[in-house]
């Protein structure tokens, strides 16, 4: 997804640099672009680094997984504002994201979202796929957002997969590919009882969450999943969920004879 | 569990009669009491064998797995009531039993529940076990009641795993022992960092829920999945939940450091 979003940069005269957290990004991709190399805990290099680069609008992407607090070697600054970043990291990830994000914004940078720098990779409104919701999809679907609006308070639940009106399976921070191989394991286990073809994955962001730090996504794999667990389709929100690979969802999705839906928001 | 209602009804004097589901029950328990066998689909033999044995008052116990309906042999009450039938076929499993005895209550049965018939294996207010819920354990228990309350208009989520304050897990179709064997898996797998010994199941009837029909329950094995999660305790709604065999659940927690507590409907 950085890959992605430095290339719609790129394409618009936008000329990215990426700040590639060690470890957690292949070098060989990192490369193709203006780059420079951090690590988890170094918050006074970074910073001093986006300044030197002359960056300042910041996008964070992708799901920090909660790193051991042992693996950290902390900077300076990291230890001057390790309260916040304390009270962060007790947060699920997108609070460590925006608790990190709010100490960026009080050193003078500016916090913006794939949304805000790459809207041509957000899911559009409408079905793009050549199967279209049919049957109990669309209350499937409606059942799906009223869940997931009720989970909404709570830092969990970006996805749910409804069957025949039933809410069968709740995303938790397993995510959404762990949802799916769920719902998966049940049907074969005859748990799930409905046919082959039915239910919906449906996915919202949470009430309250913020868009910059963490934006649904779907992309190939998620088609693949559901295809899996023996679905009918996907149901985003248009223009708050970012599509990776599009191409690659729609023709996985076709084959499959899946539906991939934008929903108005 | 229904062997465990009729032995409270006879130590109290009520003669009860055990309709045993064919393929679902244990026959040589079954034998220790007066009994029928009857089969999925035969309402009408069933209907005709309650009255043989004087039976006013019915109890369902035990959640009935949705059966195949190509494993069901329809007897010709069943099918007059066909329509009633399918239509709580498509709820869930509390809806199929709610279904089926609100057709009992028009032939003039009495529906019951385990909760009016056998208070003595009702879980009983307050800690029950020699720990109790300590440092973040009731902000866990009090998070765990939010998020269930929140599920409540949904046919899904009997019991969550807060953990640290966070959400960890909802429980879905594959109930409570999953839902720990979910979250040990999340544990052993890195996916949650807090220390063993931290979180709390909870567990409290869905909003709406017919307790006649469908009582949460807590038992020796759901200690043994919450110790293999590595959690602090189990929090239930006293009077609202069964407790099976509780003997063994107590000394089964104290022997792992668990907590077992009752919280106030």
């Amino acid at each position: 997804m950085p890959f992605a979003v430095a290339e719609s940069l790129t394409r618009r005269g936008i000329a990215p640099v990426l700040f590639a957290l060690r470890g957690a990004c292949d070098p060989a991709r990192v490369e193709r672009f203006r780059h420079r190399w951090i690590s988890v805990g170094q918050l006074g290099r970074a910073t001093r680094l986006f300044r030197e680069e002359g960056c300042r609008d910041l996008i964070f992407i992708g799901t920090l997984m909660r790193p051991a607090l042992s693996e950290i070697r902390l900077d300076f600054k990291t230890l001057r504002v390790l309260g916040n970043v304390i009270r962060a990291f007790r947060g699920g990830d997108d609070h460590l994201l925006s608790g990190v994000g709010r100490i960026l914004e009080q050193d003078g940078f500016r916090m913006v979202g794939i949304k805000d720098v790459a809207p041509d990779l957000l899911m559009p409104e409408g079905c793009i796929t050549r199967a279209t919701p049919a049957g109990s999809a669309s209350a499937d679907i409606a059942r799906g957002r009223e869940v997931l609006a009720a989970l909404g308070p709570f830092d969990i639940g970006q996805a749910a997969v409804v069957i025949d009106g039933h809410v069968v399976a709740v995303e938790d921070i397993e995510g959404t590919d762990g949802l799916l191989a769920r719902v998966a394991r049940l049907r074969a286990d005859g748990r799930i009882r409905a046919l082959s073809g039915h239910g919906v994955l449906v996915k919202a962001p949470k009430s309250g969450q913020d868009l910059r730090y963490d934006l649904p996504t779907v992309g190939p794999r998620t088609v693949e999943g559901a295809a899996r667990a023996g679905l009918a389709g996907i149901a985003v929100i248009a223009g708050n969920t970012l599509a990776a690979e599009p191409q690659a969802m729609i023709e996985a999705a076709d084959a499959k004879r899946l539906f991939v839906v934008g929903l108005q928001s």
